[in-house]
């Protein structure tokens, strides 16, 4: 999507320098836009681990890219293959937890199977990876292409200005391009829709007002930051046309594992009939699982995230960022980084494939490959 | 309740100087805990528009005692009524909403009808100013002996602690002691019966992070501070027996206005059988108002409360407080600061005459003398 009015990708080759990637700082957004340079294994494994980027995607395509660069600066050593052997460790190691990270490793070490020379090698690994950041962008519009009718229906029908209410980041800055969440709002702004878009900050770690308010404002999309709190009020009074979150793990009967705070906003969405969809990558899908409130573990993190919170600092000439500490000292804090939203509160799923209802029929309806799994 | 081990009211003469009252200067916890001395007219005023004190019957409190210091300083003066009711007009001004200040003021000037000197009217305002303090303690105590019948309820059932959910400071911090929402809870652990009370921060004010934590832990109540968007997930697990807020504003019918974000946790607790009270003084009951989510007017604050959050900055030695920017400075956030519950989601409301439905008939029960209003 567009920074500053320029069309611009999370992760992307340097014009000028053909082997160095290129990747926002995350950390440092909203108040600073600082590209990193990711040159070899190890800028590409810091990267990673310190959370310069995030979200499954980018770190995906984060490892593949990393691969590569481990390997263009492996392939005169005798040993590449086990150079390449532990880069996918170092890599694996950086967010244990993390799915695309393993998906993309593997990707990458099942090229390398094939390859006659490192020079081969070097290509291909450089060609898959390419393609796995393509083939994101490409989920991601589909998941746009589809999610858009919904945008497009509401405002057919009441001629205003829909208003769609979004928790978290499953934006472009999650993704490579367009986003999960966002895509298709992107798609209803590109098409000319007149759209607004309820930003909840998403507390603890406020990736909405950091992150989503942050892309948005910079693509152009009028949006309106809100407290998580505020959802459900401006739902009981016609404010909200349409939720759309993404999903971080996604069972078989449509149970969705999100951003903490993300099953308030649906029973609210319920109790006022507005329609609430999840928009998902099938990658996210984990067929093995049914329910997922009994089934899906959630995450504790640090107590500091709920105690500490970081922003500019206010009459600091050089607008230094601090971290400022919202309770007395001794206080415990709990933070829990998801929860899940029963499939009864989703209204569909937004894959690539489609929108189907959030139930195993539904899904096996767009994935009749998963029937007998 | 107890600061460090010491009965305290948030409202109290001076030990040493009985006319001068002292009022803990609410802006710095919880990082300071600094009392603020009221000796005038004046220095009452201002600790209200500053929100030195805050909540309702604190408001009402403060107003009642600056109309006594008015009065004290004004003893001697030929023009002493006509100065009383500049001094009225003055304190009504601090906080032009604030039901309670209107109340305790108009109280104050009924005394002051029936002096037959300045001297008598000094001791008399004195006087009421006390009785308005004794009959908000007594008033938030019963609350407290009529709710905590539902905690020692749950514990002999359950033979474990008694987890309770809070929103927003409906503490004793916005009375002058016991507090309403946390007056049950002060008596169950005064009592003994194990409890432990989950705080939501309630952004964007963070009234939870910093009164209602700071507020419990003085007292020693186990408490644990979580991100507005957790109970939900809480109540999903059973980690979550009992949920009790305050009410700003109740109708006839038994809606409830309060913080934002108050609905959202009583939709998760309808969805989960989570027993859901509401705990407030029948002077907050608006008999004129049936329909919540219809009539009560929802305040629109500063977009700044959610843009911007203050702490105790890290790493400073003064330990000086900071005010950050959360987000990019151009983005537009909107700020609700209440939202109405409607009754069907209330499992029943704690007044100081005793529990009832959350219904019209449930409240005329307990008041049959407004069945005709």
């Amino acid at each position: 999507m567009k920074i500053a009015g320029v069309p611009t990708r999370t992760i992307q080759f340097d014009r000028d320098r053909p082997d160095i990637v290129q990747v926002i700082d995350q950390r440092q957004l909203p108040h600073r836009l600082v590209w990193q340079d990711l040159t070899d294994l190890e800028t590409a494994a810091w990267a990673i681990e310190e959370m310069v980027v995030r979200g499954a995607p980018l770190i995906g395509a984060t490892a593949a890219m990393g691969m590569f660069l481990a390997a263009l600066a492996a392939r005169s050593r005798a040993d590449f293959r086990p150079a390449i052997e532990a880069a996918a460790q170092r890599l694996l190691k950086t967010r244990p937890t993390a799915v695309n990270l393993h998906w993309a490793i593997g990707q990458q070490l099942a090229v390398l199977n094939n390859c006659e020379s490192a020079a081969a090698a070097v290509d291909r690994l450089r060609a898959k990876a390419v393609q796995i950041l393509e083939d994101d962008v490409q989920q991601c519009a589909q998941i746009g292409q589809h999610g858009v009718a919904l945008i497009e229906e509401i405002h057919a029908r009441t001629g205003k200005p829909v208003n769609v209410l979004t928790h978290c980041n499953a934006g472009w800055l999650a993704c490579v391009d367009w986003g999960t969440a966002t895509s298709p709002i992107y798609h209803a702004f590109d098409r000319g829709i007149p759209i607004h878009v309820w930003v909840d900050e998403t507390r603890p770690r406020n990736q909405g007002a950091k992150l989503t308010a942050w892309e948005l404002g910079q693509h152009g999309v009028p949006h309106t930051l809100i407290a998580d709190n505020t959802g459900g009020h401006l739902m009981q009074h016609g404010m909200v046309d349409l939720a759309i979150v993404g999903s971080d793990r996604t069972t078989r009967c449509g149970d969705v594992a999100n951003k903490i705070g993300t099953y308030l906003k649906a029973l609210a969405a319920k109790d006022n009939a507005v329609p609430f969809y999840v928009a998902l990558p099938s990658s996210t899908i984990d067929w093995s699982l049914r329910d997922g409130v009994r089934e899906i573990p959630i995450e504790q993190r640090s107590a500091q995230e709920v105690k500490y919170m970081d922003g500019l600092s206010e009459g600091t000439s050089e607008g230094a960022i601090a971290n400022v500490l919202i309770c007395p000292e001794t206080t415990p804090a709990a933070n829990y980084g998801f929860d899940v939203t029963p499939a009864r509160l989703v209204t569909g799923l937004i894959t690539e494939r489609g929108i189907c209802p959030a139930s195993e029929a539904g899904l096996l309806s767009l994935f009749p490959e998963q029937a007998m799994n």
